[in-house]
């Protein structure tokens, strides 16, 4: 039998997808599940978008341009600088989702063993891509008490060595919702420029931001013109996850010119989502405010109702649509696995994702769970309720 | 200035892009370029796939299974079946592009300083993939005076180390249109038996073959269950190249497992494309038969004219839609930007794309070209003529 890459063995299975035979199973058993564990809103995509790709007039479905078709990359540009993040389109590479430009920021400034410096909790899939790159993952902890705010700048320093590459933060952040402000920012920017480091800004979550708090993006800081890379998506923007477009945002011309060489061997992002994406620019500000609305009440009912769970907490996020949640178990592996295969209320039980896949130290975050709240209110109150029920049947087994 | 990988550094330019300044040039001239350089069908893509995407009734654009839509992999898997290939749903995961399909599987075969061993010339974007994963691809050059058919076994055993993880072929072959026999498979498969390494299949011109020769899957071949990896696309079945569409094939459970964590990190393949490829799956076997006499009597049509030019020789293709050329000059590369920049027929041109891009062995190939015969006869025909009265110009400057 020949061998999988040792790579391939150490590639990390999604914290997530780890519970999905349970999940199976609880369906086939007829159980309804409350699915709080992934980030796939409920949210209507753009009808502006949908009926562009439904209106096409391709005769024949054509490579586009490696970085992407010109007429997107043009209107997306605008998108910036309206957003206050002066842009030009030779300065974006269109990806296959934000994932894509993910792989092509490790493949252009990483080599197999050199390191990156990441707070945690982090997206799961931070660790898979610098797995497949032969990157190692140095984790910088941030606290559930001060609702993960940047760590100090020192324990970041501290991680540096001579195979850093990059810092790479999610901002706002999945799974903490953390809302990273202009003077944390900065801290991080001093520090890559003084060890002439990239900092990559994973900044998918831009447009959901609450409390009237303002979004910062690492592009917006001048000093960082050959340092900064943000990654963006339309997923989560327009509820468009199955889109799967993305961008690689840099002012650095050998890092794009080394990027487009990564896009030119896949030959072009798909098509069909190009013109989805192209046309969800022309989404109205009143959709934005509309869906930021919603994720509000959304969160703050979540919040209200999990804090009167006794020996519950939360870490409050300010975007995103994520929250970290205490709960009263020592691991909620355990109990996440139990909650879909021996519980259940009238049939109905939770899914929940358990927090140490997000955390790159082992033992960290065994008693947290991430709850997305991409349900209506009516449906995260009674997925809250469940999860009641479910946490004093589980401490009085 | 933070710095690049050497990765980076070392990805190859398609030979392909680096005449695009060139045709950019023209184009701006107001030159028209006959374009024989890319695998751009200019078929029309079934009608029962565009008419899929435009009567969807998605309200929301979600992600996908990670290995591809059910009811795809279900109806892809009858396809295989269809054609002899005995494939269970299980036993393919969908993926963006066979791009996507190469990366999963140089991720789940190969570490940084491993080796596969691919017959020369070869599709370029072989190498990008190979860089990106930090491997070293050894080439076993096949010939232009047999049309490039297997070259001896026993060349590819003296390349074998203990770092050699797989050989890698394309059937039929981009750039040289050759299709590999039963018997040249079976020696393929008795050498990666004794050695115990993978055997990777790209297959995506499967349907392109020629001259009532039949193709055969390395899938075919039961002694190859654990060893056998096969690539598939749409882009060229279907002309649906825009769509980013492919699947990995293999019966090795431990591989597919592997390759899925790669799957899942990316999250999802683009779900309209998805759509689109489920239904081209009913496409009739007129559309086939229609095409590939189309693309039979385009291959005829410009190896007749090609071989009518005195020191033209040309390495007939049985399959897909290139051939090698070799043409009186002695740096292919050279002449194809003379072509672009200097030289027009009534402000038309011709591009093609210097061959010694497809070979890894530097100084291989440097007076061969790639013609795609991707357009319809009578432009092939004007394109030849132009070619012919370029290489007289050329050679008498």
């Amino acid at each position: 039998m020949p061998k999988i890459s040792f790579k391939g063995l150490e590639m990390p299975e999604s914290p997530i997808r780890k519970l999905a035979p349970f999940a199976d199973k609880a369906i086939d058993e007829g159980k309804k599940i409350y699915f709080l564990n992934i980030g796939q809103p409920d949210i209507a995509t753009p009808k502006v978008a949908l009926d562009a790709v439904k209106t096409n007039d391709l005769d024949i479905l054509s490579y586009s341009p490696s970085s992407g078709f010109e007429s997107y990359k043009t209107k997306l540009a605008k998108y910036y600088v309206k957003k206050g993040i002066d842009i030009r389109p030779e300065e974006l590479i269109v990806t296959t989702g934000g994932s894509e430009a993910l792989l092509f920021t490790m493949g252009s400034i990483t080599d197999p063993g050199d390191e990156v410096i990441i707070p945690e909790p982090f997206y799961a899939n931070y660790n898979g891509f610098s797995v497949a790159s032969g990157v190692t993952v140095k984790p910088v902890e941030s606290h559930f008490e001060n609702n993960f705010a940047l760590p100090p700048i020192s324990e970041f320093e501290a991680k540096i060595t001579e195979r850093t590459k990059a810092i790479i933060i999610c901002n706002p952040g999945n799974p903490t919702g953390y809302l990273y402000t202009k003077d944390e920012l900065q801290k991080l920017a001093d520090l890559v420029l003084k060890h002439d480091l990239f900092l990559v800004a994973d900044e998918v979550y831009r447009e959901f931001v609450y409390d009237g708090i303002e979004h910062h993006s690492i592009m917006s800081l001048p000093e960082l013109k050959e340092h900064a890379i943000m990654v963006d998506s339309v997923s989560k923007r327009y509820s468009m996850c199955g889109a799967r477009i993305g961008c690689m945002v840099s002012r650095n011309k050998e890092l794009m010119v080394t990027a487009m060489k990564f896009a030119q061997a896949r030959l072009s992002p798909p098509t069909f989502a190009q013109i989805a994406s192209e046309a969800a620019l022309d989404t109205t500000d009143d959709y934005f405010l509309e869906v930021n609305e919603e994720y509000k009440e959304r969160r703050d009912t979540l919040i209200e109702a999990l804090e009167d769970i006794k020996g519950v907490k939360v870490a409050k996020p300010k975007g995103a649509f994520y929250c970290v949640v205490e709960l009263p178990v020592e691991d909620t592996e355990d109990f996440a696995k139990w909650l879909l295969s021996e519980f259940d209320v009238n049939g109905e039980t939770v899914m929940v994702a358990p927090a140490a896949g997000f955390y790159s130290t082992p033992g960290s975050g065994l008693n947290q769970i991430r709850i997305a709240y991409v349900l209506e209110k009516q449906s995260l109150l009674k997925a809250v309720s469940i999860l009641k029920m479910a946490l004093q049947a589980y401490n009085n087994r």
